[in-house]
């Protein structure tokens, strides 16, 4: 931790800082510059939060050295986590990249869903996805078919031989979920609650933890370690598009680098949403073409049988058949993506 | 709603978009345009998720003309709301500004707590507020002293005369901490918490709800909206900084104007949290004093009476001495706001 | 263009915006909701500049249809834009992707610059690039060669048998710039320097138009407008990232998703810079492949023959080596997007 | 400057950086710690560009200590910087704010323009403000009267006795503007046109330098610096509205809190534009008061005779009465805030 001291910082100051940090097990290296004085303290920074540094006398500011997180970081772990989904799917590390799909929400359509469940299995996808608990921005739209949808999911997972993959919005819920689900899903509006990240983290299930649209990459790693640090190793980490500059033409700004950004500090698996994170049909073949190439360990597509008439985001869902042609054009990259890495060796 | 056709649009599609609008009981007016044909729908927009017209063939965009929420909005009702939070203080309308003080994190200093209550009373705060439950980015931080924190806050306020608020994190704990609080605040990570405004909604305690860092003003009020959906209309509403485009300087940037944007908009009272909006004791003071100044009906301030052992956030919180010399600065102001407001009529 | 009057409106205040936008050519349609009036001008935009219907009384909001972008815009040329850079290369529509690689700054140093333009033509670059004038954000920084500079970059492009693109920094120095280069380019900075826009819209020499840090599309497109409303349709768009939620570990947030949605609303070629759009070195190689499998019609790359002695942005620059494997990677992508085009066919 | 080592780095990676900044003058200090090493270099920081360092094998990031702004610093200035205007109008300090005010655009109606200088004038203000040479982000809306515009804005001021500010947009024109112009203002768009600000550093009027939406307070103080650095220490810095979460209901976010933040790092003057701030007429009088309540030196707004004729901007423009009436607020503002800084002492 390096502590920057005001330039108008005092001995005296600098010394009350050194005392501070050294009583809490810190070997303490003085920087003094010729304006300014930095105190670098050597030790484990979780013994401290850096804000109550912060806030001594002449205190400048306070430089965290070593990421934040540790559970989740490459420093803990240099291999890639692989996680095992169940039916012989594993994700992470060089398996073969992950395809979930299915609609945003589950409807009160058995049919429709395992329609769609029979396609995107047909057309290579592992695992189906789908909201029975829906986060919704206003309370008028549609909030989710609850149990009910948990019940469909699972019988058309069950049926197509897919894993079901559905979010948890409160920690009262986790258990029900976990009960139906193979993989339960944190929403990126949920990403700091960290009571659910508490719950979570306390079953054995994979959790996709998905970014908030405002997160930093440190953010979201540490909120993944909230779900390490409660037991549960098992984390995707779902990037699903960021606030950026621009609204009008994309919902959201798609941050694809995070990719190879995550992978170089954290061992997780890392997954793309890029039916949340474009917000417009058009874009979705693009971005999973791309975050495939990038480096991605799997997608999780908004897919329906009917998009005209889907309860929610129907225009960031694909219909089977384009999802069908955009699993070809995937088949055709992963194999140029093979030779890649040969070259690269 | 406005939904604008793509150029290409052919008259089979605008009237697919017609259809199913009128559908739903709309009133259609066509504005075609050289380029584009624009469909007007007249009715309440609460009857459909625009993401679902969005997702039509040849659809472009979808604008909203009225803002999707409705209870907290001006339209709804035209007079402030004031609402009355006990002890004879009201929030809202033309009452006095409400200061609330306190530390960030009640902590196991009964005593030290006593003496905050005392001091910030006598200076001339109403609430006294304190977190028990502590939303925190690292898990190796503070988490707060749970229900040991409500007992203190809630024996400290009766015991100077103040009111207390503390947050609530998960939609199990509201009943429990609406027992010991006057005042239920939903923290800023959880403000699209769905599950958890629901249950605040269902409570009759007014509720201080936070603006989540990247939330726009209008996700802020239908996150109040979903309160008061459910049955809860005594939203206070709390500025505390969003994601600008600097973070080395301030913690988040303290968005002021939306004070009378939202009052413009919204009849719910508007707050400004001036600590973590901006992370820096020394802009603490500036910021509380254009608050008020802009117009907010209150305070959320972060006084500790020993910050540099504080547990969290000590860097933006204020002293006793420093709280006290604010409220008279204050204190001269709110003369002067007096006098502004008989010129302007 | 979509004029919104407020709830309070009357009667008269409708009339009057009515009457104004007849008297500028436009037909009116109003579509009077339950709450507030909409009113539907249709016309030429142009005639107009929409924050002058803004201000008047009782206006709300003013909302475009018809982006303001008209010469740049996929309404007015169906068919993508091609543009000849000479030597037989050209760039657009379903060209090879031109690969444009060098020097950050052009150095005092030309046989190291002509050691880089050697490596990089025979791993398949078209276009040599470096830059001559250097905008810097401190003043202490090295400012560029200047017209040395561009002396230099002509001889190495004429000796490895290159195009040369280069940086423009101020409109009294477009003809000098022109006289050396084969491509102009605009910096992001600069983006929004209408005098300079105006400057290289009258010369005939293709121009790379780089997207502004902060800039919506919109923007972006308006920028490439300015060239071409002064009589140079010859603009090359260069998203080079933009202000994500994170500057930590990179400087900025790629805009991948940007290049789709350009090719949407645009006819224009667009490329891609993944050197300041990352950052970071070890992220240059996967932005690069994501940025052609997303479709972007080429490439601007640092890469420098000693990176760790390179006067300017040394951390994102390649050395030739990564260079060169990456072109073997690029290689075999580019095989592989071409069986994924007839798939969609 | 303190340089972070990757985990991965061995002695030899270490040394070599080591070897680098001794041999450009630096003192170092070695700071090993458990996972990783930091390399902290004492010296003029001026001496190095910083990503230089960063391009090194093995090196995470670089960390600035001091800001790299020098003659814009508090360091090199402990007193405030107070600027002779003219007129015995001085900005800075402990002088009282100077109000400037005016039409966006001077237009081609001197009699306009006259009422609006007399009117302001009768106010209290000191400043007249308007375009002569306008940046537009469509090639297509209003350019300006260039030199014509600054004749007559040159005989309004001289009438009614007031100084007159008017914009800069290229380097071509410094020495015309200047003629006419008391005050020379660089626009947003033109914050890091380095050409511009290098041009007004050479001549001796004061220079108002605008923030560009998404520039950083460091950035920020930078651009000042280019201009110092050149000659020029009369340098004002105006904040106006930078990128945030919404640009639904209000154009720009205003950061009034830059006003500290600034008035702690930075000796230079510093006022508030609350017409592009805000972009919307109801907002311009909060602002302003919370803008003078904060500490701003100034204002610089948006005043028409007629705002809905106007040629720019109109919709954030207050009209003579409503400036009028803001004055007074104002005045009543400033007796408190005269009250408070004694408080303070």
């Amino acid at each position: 931790m390096i502590i920057v001291m005001e330039p108008a910082a005092k001995e005296e100051d600098i010394q009350r800082v050194v005392r501070k940090m050294e009583s809490l097990g810190f070997r303490i290296i003085l920087n003094r510059g010729d304006v300014m004085t930095v105190v670098a303290a050597v030790g484990d920074k979780r013994l401290i939060d850096p804000a109550t540094i912060a806030s001594m006398e002449e205190v400048r500011e306070v430089k965290l050295i070593q990421e934040p997180f540790k559970l989740a970081s490459r420093e803990s772990q240099r291999t890639d986590t692989v996680i095992d989904l169940g039916l012989g799917v594993k994700i992470g590390g060089n398996s073969a990249p992950v395809i979930m799909a299915g609609p945003c929400s589950v409807e009160d359509d058995i049919e429709g869903l395992l329609k769609t469940a029979y396609a995107i299995r047909d057309a290579g996808a592992k695992v189906l996805r789908g909201g029975a608990f829906k986060p919704r921005t206003s309370p008028y739209d549609f909030q989710g078919l609850e149990e009910l949808g948990l019940k469909y999911l699972a019988e058309a997972g069950k049926k197509a031989g897919l894993l079901v993959a559905t979010e948890v919005m409160d920690s009262q819920d986790v258990d029900l979920v976990a009960d139906y689900a193979d993989i339960v899903q944190i929403g990126a509006r949920n990403m700091q609650n960290f009571k659910l990240l508490k719950a979570v983290g306390k079953i054995s299930k994979p959790v996709i933890l998905k970014r908030g649209p405002a997160a930093t990459v440190r953010e979201f790693l540490l909120a993944a370690e909230h779900i390490m640090h409660n037991g549960n190793a098992n984390v995707i980490l779902c990037e699903r598009g960021i606030l950026g500059v621009d609204s009008h033409f994309t919902r959201n700004t798609l941050d694809l680098l995070a990719v190879p950004v995550i992978k170089k500090y954290s061992h997780l698996p890392v997954i793309i949403d890029p039916s949340h994170g474009t917000g417009r049909r058009y874009l979705i073949s693009p971005a999973s073409k791309a975050a495939l190439v990038i480096g991605a360990h799997g997608l999780l597509v908004e897919v329906h049988h009917d998009p005209d008439n889907a309860y929610s985001d129907g225009a960031q869902s694909l219909t089977l058949d384009q999802f069908s042609s955009m699993m070809k054009e995937i088949s055709e990259l992963e194999k140029a993506i093979s030779k890649t890495l040969e070259i690269k060796k």
